[in-house]
């Protein structure tokens, strides 16, 4: 039969499947199996502790049963878990898989013919029809025989002992005998899983809870004084912890603390040239006291740098660091490896755009450059691996779209595997295959569209699209209100109210969201006609009066807390939206995938006028009928109440408060 | 260098990714590649000389400018096309593909930075904003100097000169060089397509127009004559030819043409004994007289085959034969290949089931028995190529679903590999993951859900989903009305009307459509409760008069005939469902790509009464204005008029035509 089967290979041209390769096709088709990105090219984000549904289908030839088991492992080591899968009808089979701790796992799926179970269902049909199963008893058992054949020890003998039992018997004891619960049982274990197919593995990159669920604040730490002649300090910013703790933060985030050139230093106002006492921008990195892995000195020193990280810390506050790889042009590396940077003709760099903005203090390392390979890429890496190796597990990464996709895919693996609690945010403003690329090379989240979406059609758009395949397998998005960069137009002159409607959107929106400081006084002064900052703070020291009047500091940090209590408000996955009859108001639910806890969520979007709806609760996803009566909770302000039925009306003042947050629970009989 | 990079791999675990793994990966990403099923692991689906719009994402870090190219092959050769796509906006680029020749092909992406036309986008820009650009200019230079030195012969020789001439230039004349249409027409030859990157292989199942647009015929030859005593012959359906050829088909189909078992052979209305002469059903393949690879003696001599096949080519009809690979119990497989079957342990085989139904008169080979391979894969390959030999190019394949997946899979692609005109339609009425994956391993079309899909959400989910990914690559539904084993329960008691309305979906609905005969006598006596025909032609000769009054044979004829004049209505892609204003009447669209020919469809679902409704026409879709003015013309009539407005009224009385074609066009000015 070989001989055939080789003389037909023979003749079929390279292009063609032959019948040797056919015949190592699987018999099982397993597919469409969930989680995945890109057909399992990158690994799937999770949490660790956290549920996740895995999917498929599966099926073959014929009306056979199947065993479907989902097995998973952590990357690495050779102990696996598994679960049978339940069967949802139409091929489709699906498991609940927890991992129960971080770093990369990956899951796969086994499928095989349960020839025991077909034989059980044949049988207890036939059975059942009254026609004639002689056949079919001898049938089970020769199963009952093999299964002893190919087993061992106390199992054959269990199973020889079944198969002797049931000579004796008569046909209805024999049919009882092969249906029961024990014999199942017996031949699942002897089962020599016939056909047996296995998916390829799909990796999950399982992060803590903090990935998902932070609120994150910015702030520069040299703008911590009471006099903008001087330069704040690391030992300063302790003053600024209970605060920021109180408002109910968990990241505490700065931008670049390194030493800051010299050559081409900004002035106030993005300014070509600079006073001697303007402090510059923190992003002109490095100059002769050192690079990215110094400290600029007058933050203070590497020890008090190690006293705030422990200070936040005792304040429920982490500490992330940018990491934004450019340079200043009195950085060390332009003259140490000159080969990692693309010269001119005229022995000149190329500063650094971000088209229209212009970085004359800035150049940048060029990742193509002769030399750049490896030397570039391994700096970098013990870059950030300097700074992990001093308590920080956190970076915001800035511009990460302009690097090669490769290199990152590296760096954060070779850093997780290390340490798998390290996090890394994308401020990436770009394209949206790019934004979702990041995510699947491993940034554990990143910045977003949402400062630019405000209307309700667009903000109902990308609430849905991030919760839609791809996105929400990859992409975990940090909503910021406002960056040192990020002046909304919608901020400039929508008043304290315009302020509440954004802090709501974000902190309703996603179990991510950020506000870099002056937010929560409603700072807005633009740069006329532009979406920046006046006198920004990237180029001034800039100290706040944090009680002045009109702050929003009481509502940020009862939002922060309503988030801490909510569960469903902890990502930004779980968003539906309901209907409410008016353009103004956004009116969506944030639930768990169980319903157990369910917030509404209703937006005033504008923040001049009184806005009126009637609403749709949804009563439909708890189980209850259109005239059920539910619990209302207002956890703003505490108060309680019973809806009565379907259809109920909203009126929001934004004068008072742009939003409502409502918690709604099923009344107990 | 190379040491660093060493080092650094050695400490990395297997599991994750090394800096020379990650080194080696592309710096541009190519994804999304449309068309593609399951990533490219099976051929997307194409007519010869049909359109195909490619598309695909490209990007990479930075803001370079990109080429991408679109390049296809035949499968085996050498020679490879190639276009220019067009870029669309956020990273999208598209390309139009038409492959002239049957059989597999296969296309591929390639992109790279075009760092020319990047340099002229800079160097347009800042000698717009009037900078100084004299460092651009040196630029330049050196980028015709290069490309020149990499360059040779008259290419060399042409950049050499553009590069001299550039020196002598003022700044302007400089400008003017480096951008105009020649510098660029040969910086592009001169190309060294930097940072190259190719997508992975696309195949193309190219397969001749019948594939996607053809109108089915079935019939039984025996039934060819005027005497249920008398078997009806090959040389008898010469008689059948004129009128199915009148009626505009295409395919005529015959159930198989083998030698009948005697064993178990079944007698009239599925019984369980035959009179001596009762005929038996054809799919009890097999006898002392041949097997699969024989004709049934009764029908006629191989000879009359031939002839029949070459009588039906010149009435413009294609035999399609029945491949059904079950066996009677007299097939002399069973003797000379026992290894091929399953034996039970009285040494019976089991009879074939396809639940509820049971087939006493036929056993299954066990493609999975320890003989079959590879013997019985040849030989049913060596089967379906021996009738090919005779002419024959289309097989419907019964139950494909119950033999292995990766079987199909080879003998497909083996036989189009010898002849690409070969066509296999499958009649699998399984669940939807197997119905996709017949298409995706080979099969040309295949039978539907069509038959029970009744109401208009129904027929609107259906006909929407199947011109929606995966369907739309793999799979091309050939609409049967009704086959010898479905008497549909709609047409039990719906009368002429309800053949008419079945007739119009089908036909309107899809570009493969089959009917068996009898359906245009509106035959539809049941076995009472169920999908069955009484007297059923498989187990008896139905001699019938096809000229009884009431047939629907005219109408067949006209929708057929609009078919082929209308490329819109050649395909079930194009699909689209407008506004009508009436649960009972379904309206669409068929519509070329480019909207030059473009039919609307409207079907009264109820065969009872008279449906009335206002519908939109899709003015939009035409570019015009709510209030243009139409033409429109009835298919089935020829009458014409113009409509003037976007609504319209129909009134369809099923008593006369319970549907409506109309064809609307622009009003030319």
């Amino acid at each position: 039969m070989q001989a055939d089967q080789n003389a037909t290979d023979a003749q079929t041209p390279d292009h063609v499947l032959s019948l040797s390769q056919a015949l190592l096709l699987p018999r099982i088709v397993i597919e469409d199996t969930q989680p995945a990105i890109d057909g399992g090219q990158f690994a799937v984000k999770a949490i660790v502790g956290q549920s996740i549904t895995v999917s498929t289908k599966v099926y073959a030839d014929g009306h056979d049963k199947m065993a479907v088991v989902l097995r998973w492992h952590e990357a690495g080591s050779d102990t696996w878990h598994s679960t049978s899968m339940r069967e949802l009808g139409n091929d489709s089979w699906e498991a609940e898989l927890v991992i129960d701790s971080v770093g990369t796992h990956a899951y796969c799926i086994d499928a095989w013919i349960d020839q025991f179970a077909s034989y059980r269902y044949e049988l207890e049909k036939k059975y059942a029809a009254g026609v004639t199963i002689e056949l079919e008893l001898e049938e089970g058992r020769v199963h009952l025989e093999q299964a002893a054949a190919r087993s061992q020890d106390t199992l054959a003998r269990q199973l020889r002992q079944l198969h002797d039992e049931l000579q004796g018997l008569d046909q209805d004891a024999k049919v009882a005998l092969l249906l029961q619960r024990d014999t199942q049982a017996l031949m699942s274990l002897a089962d020599h899983r016939a056909f047996l197919c296995s998916s390829i593995e799909y990796a999950l990159d399982v992060e803590r809870e903090l990935a998902q669920f932070a609120s994150w604040y910015e702030l520069f730490p040299r703008s911590i004084t009471d006099d903008k002649a001087r330069h704040g300090t690391f030992n300063d910013v302790h003053s600024r912890l209970p605060m920021i703790r109180d408002m109910n933060f968990d990241v505490l985030y700065f931008p670049p603390i390194h030493p800051i050139g010299r050559a081409h230093r900004k002035g106030p106002n993005n300014s070509l040239t600079a006073g001697p006492d303007d402090p510059g921008s923190p992003y002109a990195i490095g100059s002769a006291e050192g690079g990215h892995d110094a400290i600029h000195p007058q933050l203070g020193t590497r020890e008090d740098f190690r006293n705030l990280v422990a200070a936040a810390a005792e304040h429920g506050l982490e500490i992330a660091l940018d990491f934004a790889i450019q340079c200043s042009q009195d950085h060390l590396w332009l003259k140490e490896h000159p080969g990692w940077f693309s010269w001119r003709p005229d022995g000149t760099i190329r500063y650094a755009e971000n088209p229209p903005k212009k970085y004359q203090d800035i150049v940048n390392v060029d990742f193509y450059a002769a030399d750049a390979v490896p030397g570039l890429w391994t700096e970098l890496r013990d870059v950030v691996w300097g700074w992990v190796e001093e308590g920080v597990k956190i970076f915001r990464v800035d511009n990460p779209h302009t690097k090669p996709l490769p290199f990152w895919q590296w760096l954060i693996a070779d850093i997780r595997s290390k340490d798998p609690s390290v996090m890394f945010l994308a401020e990436a403003f770009t394209k949206p295959a790019m934004m979702a690329r990041l995510g699947k090379v491993g940034y554990s989240q990143s910045y977003t569209y949402f400062t630019w979406r405000n209307t309700k059609p667009e903000l109902t758009t990308y609430f849905t699209q991030l919760n839609q395949a791809p996105w929400a397998h990859c992409y975990r998005p940090n909503f910021f209100v406002n960056t040192p960069d990020i002046n909304p137009f919608f901020l400039h002159d929508s008043g304290r109210a315009g302020f509440l409607i954004r802090a709501a959107l974000a902190t309703m929106g996603s179990g991510l969201w950020g506000m870099y400081s002056g937010f929560e006084l409603c700072e807005s002064a633009p740069i006329p006609g532009k979406e920046e900052y006046l006198d920004s703070e990237k180029y001034e020291i800039r100290p706040r009066d944090y009680t002045a009047p009109g702050n929003i500091i009481a509502e940020i940090a009862q939002l922060n807390r309503i988030r801490r209590q909510n569960p469903a408000l902890q990502t930004h996955l779980g968003v539906e939206f309901f209907q409410c009859y008016n353009d103004n108001i956004l009116y969506f639910g944030k639930r768990t995938a169980d319903r157990s806890n369910y917030v509404l969520v209703a937006v005033n979007l504008d923040p001049r006028n009184v806005q009126e709806a009637h609403f749709e609760l949804p009563l439909w996803e708890l189980g209850l009928d259109d005239d059920a009566a539910t619990n209302g909770e207002d956890l703003m302000t505490g108060h309680r109440w019973t809806w009565h039925g379907k259809t109920q009306f909203m009126r929001i003042d934004p004068g008072y408060q742009p939003f409502g947050i409502w918690r709604i629970t099923r009344v107990q009989p």
